[in-house]
């Protein structure tokens, strides 16, 4: 992508509105721009950060055997009357009504829906288990939206939905989605501890928060410090073995980890002195296990290999990709921008011409652009007449890990300067050794 | 995909409420599911389809320069008393209060959001032409919503925006899209004839729909038979080319093509008689240039090379995948389901195991199943233990370009059977040659 031909708009000044690092950071680098109260559009920059984040936990679901579907946003009141949660969500439901009148719903969470789908047409324990997901966008009503995208009104989620015959199907359900997400966070560039957590108004008894630390988190949490140090389950986890990925959840919950709303002060006091980590957390995950809490009032049940009919048990599992990009940005980033991980940097490499117009400048930037471009790398040329300065300060500040750099006087040697973003650390190199550390 | 761990829930019954082949066929491949009047969800196997026609028409955007980003489903209803459009929008518009009471809407298009989102960064005729668009969810109050996803309340559009300084930049950004749209329609195996169309109101004074042929359309539509032969810009069509692009529009609206709003009786009679094509047409797509209508009142204005401010001339873009997915059934499509072209088919291929828990089958469909996914394909294997015919009509229904048959005498002899969905010709070849087809 030419940056001549792109649509980044940089803010120079520090935007007054916002609080935490991550929401000025995505304004300045002009990720986001705010439509109207906690309602955001993603721009194109943002809009590529997105999708790769959507593209990893897509790829983690579907590892996990999840299949993904559609709901739509807007959902009928009635349905939500079936399981009683109509009247029992607050003010943060958006309520709607249509042209005839009929009542709706912007859909904040979509358990109700999945489960008329489920009953609908899934009629035996054959046929489980059985998980569904989508990404979609929810709108929750926030009285105080804030934070950008870590807290908005209409925001994305990934939420999954498990239904199985028995509650240990459910349990072994729940584990595959406990694996997921830690892979999920950890391709993410994150560390996500997962702690007991309350249900909330999703209900249930079975619940895990998955949390990662950062001082401009919401929540106080409190856990065993050699969190930070456990293995993550490889690519090879055999989600299908109810053993292994017991393991797993057995091994990421021995130790003492729990949010405030759980927090047990003398189990806490148990943990040795020197091992205690109290800190402030972003809640980017939530699981639960809610047994047969929708399938009862709501119908949903298979014919069990007794031949007899049983309520389904079922769990969900959400993640929130809009909150996952500022959450990256609150654990990666310095005074003077983004560190993107890899795995969802906007685009892998940025080119910076530093004396846009010049031809052996022009012809260089473009023969790296091109190559690197050949190679399936997402790449960005700078090729703008704005001073080297300014462009410096650019690619810093939207934070592409690495950064290759011509002007006149390197590439009158036939050389450049490449440049990682995080460590700072520059090399002069030949064209073609800058162009092979990526081809190669 | 195993078809044992996959949800594809099939009607066996032709589904009464279904008018339309495109929608019965929809419905009963288990593609779609109404969740309330003219709200969809698209099941696993519609989502699919529906990736696989944004991924094409998301690359035909970007290969015509426009750049994506992701604009919010619910808008301020102050944005749209800027343009004047939000007592002139009828009730197809879903007005919605928040909870401060603060009215709202979801929006059925992004004319007003997009040009907010121009003035508020682009100060500059150097940072033009620039063309913005998403793919959103939209949502239009029909009094009538029907056919499926043809015709549906929450729908997904790709909607493009270009802003330029003249009015000759916008018409070369207008035929931009018009190639580009040439290209995609062709690339999902539809032929679409540009036709002069009513601007409604988006307004303005140049547009154009895309007009797919078929009898279960709902516009009445005239055009000249040749356009039915017209040759597609080449993936190579140089974008940047004024005069190129002109040629491309000029030849494209060389003959007669109207829809019934904008025909004329006499310019048509004048088209010799064997050349007049009279049929009915789908709208799948729809172009439009309207100059400064949002612009001027929006303030969205540029410094031009003069030193004085000019405001901008936009068009707008709009395509509906949600609609052309109907649109490929209703065009592609036989007695026994749908023939799907290859660019948009759910799968590449489905393996037809007539006897699982036969070893011999299981062995044979595992390694066709094995190497075929290897070798990066689409593959779903109808692993379960219903009856071959059941398998059989299965398959043809979902409408796999093709089919790998698993019997056990042909599997003795270390043979398979292939078959080609649209001309239902069979071939009988090693296990080997079935596989090289597809890896080769």
């Amino acid at each position: 992508m030419r940056l001549s031909r792109y649509f980044m708009p940089i803010l120079k000044e520090n935007p007054k509105e916002a609080e935490i690092v991550s929401h000025r950071l995505m304004l300045r680098a002009g990720m986001i721009r705010q439509q109207s109260q906690g309602i955001y559009s993603w721009l194109p920059l943002g809009k590529r950060v997105l999708d790769k984040v959507n593209a990893i936990i897509r790829e983690e679901q579907n590892r996990a055997g999840a299949i993904e579907l559609s709901m739509p946003t807007l959902q009928s009141a009635e349905l939500w009357q079936e399981s009683g949660r109509y009247d029992a969500y607050g003010k943060e439901m958006l309520r709607i009504k249509d042209r005839q009148e009929r009542p709706m719903l912007y859909g904040p969470t979509n358990e109700e829906m999945v489960t008329d789908i489920f009953r609908s047409s899934v009629k035996s324990y054959k046929d489980l288990p059985l998980n569904l997901y989508h990404i979609q966008l929810k709108f929750r009503d926030e009285i105080r939206p804030r934070f950008g995208t870590m807290r908005s009104r209409e925001f994305m989620m990934k939420d999954a939905y498990s239904f199985d015959l028995t509650r240990e199907g459910a349990e072994h359900s729940y584990n595959k989605m406990f694996a997921a997400y830690l892979r999920t966070f950890d391709r993410l560039g994150l560390r996500a501890i997962p702690m007991r957590a309350d249900t909330g108004p999703i209900g249930g008894n079975l619940s895990h928060e998955f949390i990662i630390l950062a001082d401009t988190g919401e929540s106080e949490v409190f856990c065993h410090k050699d969190f930070v140090d456990f293995d993550i389950p490889g690519e090879s986890t055999d989600f299908d073995s109810v053993e292994g990925l017991q393991a797993i959840f057995d091994k990421w919950t021995s130790l003492y980890a729990a949010t405030s709303e759980m927090h047990d002060e003398a189990a806490f006091n148990a943990v040795p002195e020197g091992e205690r980590l109290s800190a402030r957390g972003i809640e980017a995950g939530h699981i639960f296990y809610f047994g047969t809490k929708y399938s009862e009032p709501m119908g949903a049940k298979v014919q069990g290999p007794d031949g007899k009919e049983h309520f389904v048990h079922m769990g969900s599992y959400g993640i929130g990709p809009t909150r996952l990009v500022p959450a990256i940005i609150e654990a990666s980033h310095d005074d003077n921008g983004i560190i993107w991980p890899a795995s969802v940097a906007p685009f892998d490499v940025v080119v910076i011409n530093m004396k846009a117009g010049d031809q052996a400048c022009d012809d260089t930037c473009e023969l790296i652009y091109a190559a690197l471009t050949k190679a399936g790398k997402d790449v960005l040329y700078d090729d703008t007449d704005d001073r080297a300065g300014t462009k410096f300060a650019t690619a810093d500040l939207i934070g592409v890990p690495v950064q290759i750099i011509a002007g006149p006087r390197a590439v009158a040697n036939g050389e450049v300067e490449v440049k990682d973003r995080k460590t700072g650390a520059r090399e002069t190199m030949t064209i073609e050794a800058a162009i092979n550390r990526f081809v190669a």
